[in-house]
């Protein structure tokens, strides 16, 4: 089963390659990791994705507890939240079809970011479904380059995500 | 100075914390970092963003390029590129203060995911300027969570960022 880990870490040399060393030790892939500093001066927050039998992800969120410099870990996977993906993706365009690419671009949300005479930048952000349906839709033009960020994802609700502490109950909107 | 530093890695166990190590044996901060599937299967990128002397730095890429799995090492910092954030703020909201949020997110181009009766969640993109000043709006509301993907880059122009191999020239747009 896929699961989306945040852990609360203070922002210390090697956390990222101890928290890392934990999973690729186990034999576990990270799908996707992102990692940045918080409001709070000297934590960082990183979102993990990985696939994997429950009872081994179990184990690692709680040797992950037991890390120096780890202060909080929630498996949001068990909580109503939201997930979200920005992508940047670069492709072939001429003047002829420019206008199909700017319809496609518009119905998706997306904003173009940069253009030259045969290429363009797309930025766009959402769900994984989202991404994947634009990303077969432009693939036809000839995608020169696409790049991502992990996977970042938020609690519904009020509380802010480190806080919560009930399981999965209706969604919120 | 602060570099924005694209590698492109075999998807295999390890390379992350082998990565993560290498800034981190040096003594280097990595500021944020992000790590995902590419579209060529068993193949990741991350995009790495670190402050830090040119000489130290350039040692860093050196070994990098050294590393297992490793297949491309781009510093973007001199290239024209495209730099984008990804932010999900979670705000107190009220009945009465809410049209005034609303207001800000438009102006702002970002949008509402979620709506509870007491708080808004936004998810907002754009450059870490544009970012920093929307933060400081919604700071009164009072912010009860605040996430990020680290910075994703992609290189100006038609060609794809790992065969950019000319210096930082004029913009493109």
């Amino acid at each position: 089963m896929r699961h989306i880990i945040s852990i609360l870490v203070e922002d210390k040399f090697g956390v990222l390659a101890r928290v890392a060393g934990l999973f690729s030790g186990r034999g576990y892939n990270i799908e996707s990791l992102t990692v940045n500093v918080t409001e709070r001066p000297e934590v960082s927050m990183m979102t993990i994705v990985t696939r994997g039998d429950e009872h081994v992800i179990e184990q690692i969120i709680k040797q992950l507890r037991k890390l120096v410099n780890v202060l909080k870990v929630r498996d949001l996977t068990s909580f109503n939240h939201i997930e979200r993906e920005l992508v940047l993706i670069k492709v072939f365009v001429s003047q002829k079809n420019r206008g199909d690419l700017y319809n496609i671009v518009g119905t998706f949300r997306a904003k173009v970011v940069d253009l030259t005479p045969e290429s363009m930048v797309i930025e766009i952000t959402g769900s994984q479904d989202k991404l994947e349906a634009f990303v077969e839709l432009v693939r036809p033009y000839g995608i020169i380059e696409l790049v991502r960020t992990g996977r970042l994802a938020i609690g519904r609700g009020a509380r802010a995500t480190s806080d919560m502490d009930k399981p999965k109950g209706p969604a919120n909107l």
